[in-house]
């Protein structure tokens, strides 16, 4: 499923070259997949007090045009892999106004208990896997 | 006891008017605030993990010149109330280069434990209150 | 005119107290100010772009209640003094849901031109004058 | 050439798993390269000055183990790529005190002008090429 998440550019996002500082692209990407997993009825501040946390394994992030205060992004993201234990998800933000693809991105995420400890969420959540896994969308986004 | 903190702008610390951006003020009082602290043999993660927090009950700060990247500069910090419960610290941020006065603040806190409840700390932890009284400042910084 | 500004706490807001991090407040005063100048039909990156800087002489914020990941804040802002030269601007930051008053907080600015000099808005630009002195609120926000 | 660069953790940077939040690696990355660029005698804020501006095309990390507060990192950056155009720098970071290797990264950058269009550095800016094709490492970080 593909979901979409809009925001204005924020002022404090930029740096002096008048651009985003590439460090917000990382935030956007977990601004992003915190809405899908909230739409689909799993908030991520619920999952923590259930002692659920979603250590970032590895991000990346391709930079082909950049954004600019006054502009508006429009995030496409998918969860592209998941096997109740890992999970990626990728990116993809436009340029609302001018419909341009500007930064492509991937990031790479584990299921752990409250001791950093991987556990079977198949087996002991299984309700949040399958919702989990009902956002998988195995085509390119 | 006046103590001095100094490290360069970081070029992620601007905005795209070619300044430090506002917000990091508060991060470099903090920086500051934890390196007396650590200097005094309290290193703030220590605190915590002995059950001591710290939080923000205010922070201001005026401006009256702007850091640039490429700037380094030098902040002078002081404990200037302090009561066991309590606790408020000056700042002086100078440009290290021209010795120019930038930017002045004060922030205030309170020491509570892990379930954010106030707590006595000249009888419970006497030596942390006297390490902390030793750094009180009632002169101007 | 006192309009309110509303969005979720983001995850990256919070620090390892389990609380948003007190350097986001001015963050959010100014997603909130730029909103209301965008509103007024004076989007702040169009005032850039012609030549009108307003940088932040100063900012302060007092904090009652912490907001945490989970809590969408509402924040009412209102412009509470404006001559030209100066602008304050004053922030009431609540839980949306719980409906308390956390944070309090000021800013204030000046508007100068692109060489950092201040210039007489009321005769050189009526326009954004009217604009902004239409927003002003002398009542308590 | 292979550098270190190493400062302590900053509580600011934490977020409320207890670790470093990921946005941050990206922040450090970038104060590990303009490290190494000024070490060498070409400061950023100078190359600014002169009319250069080095945007970065992609950025990726590698998460092994988290930092917490308290911490101190010591990142090992080399140059691994340049060419006069484009530019590709490696990040390993350490935990000090263990020394344990914890994050590994890569960023890929260009040289532009101030209009964001690309020049021959070889050509125009012998010297600045001289420099950093220096500071060329072909073997592993």
């Amino acid at each position: 499923m593909l979901e979409r998440y809009e925001r204005a550019v924020q002022y404090y996002e930029t740096d002096q070259m008048g651009i985003v500082h590439h460090s917000n692209y990382a935030r956007w990407f977990e601004e992003a997949r915190c809405f899908i997993l909230d739409k689909a009825g799993l908030p991520y501040a619920k999952m923590e007090e259930n002692g659920v946390l979603v250590p970032v394994l590895s991000v990346s992030a391709t930079f082909r045009r950049y954004f600019k205060y006054g502009d508006i992004f429009s995030l496409h993201v998918a969860i592209t892999k998941f096997n109740g234990v890992k999970m990626e998800v990728s990116y993809k933000v436009y340029n609302k106004a001018s419909g341009e693809l500007c930064t492509e991105g991937c990031s790479s995420h584990c299921f752990v208990k409250s001791d950093m400890k991987p556990f079977n969420m198949k087996k002991e959540m299984p309700e949040m896997y399958d919702t989990i896994y009902g956002l998988l969308n195995s085509s390119e986004i």
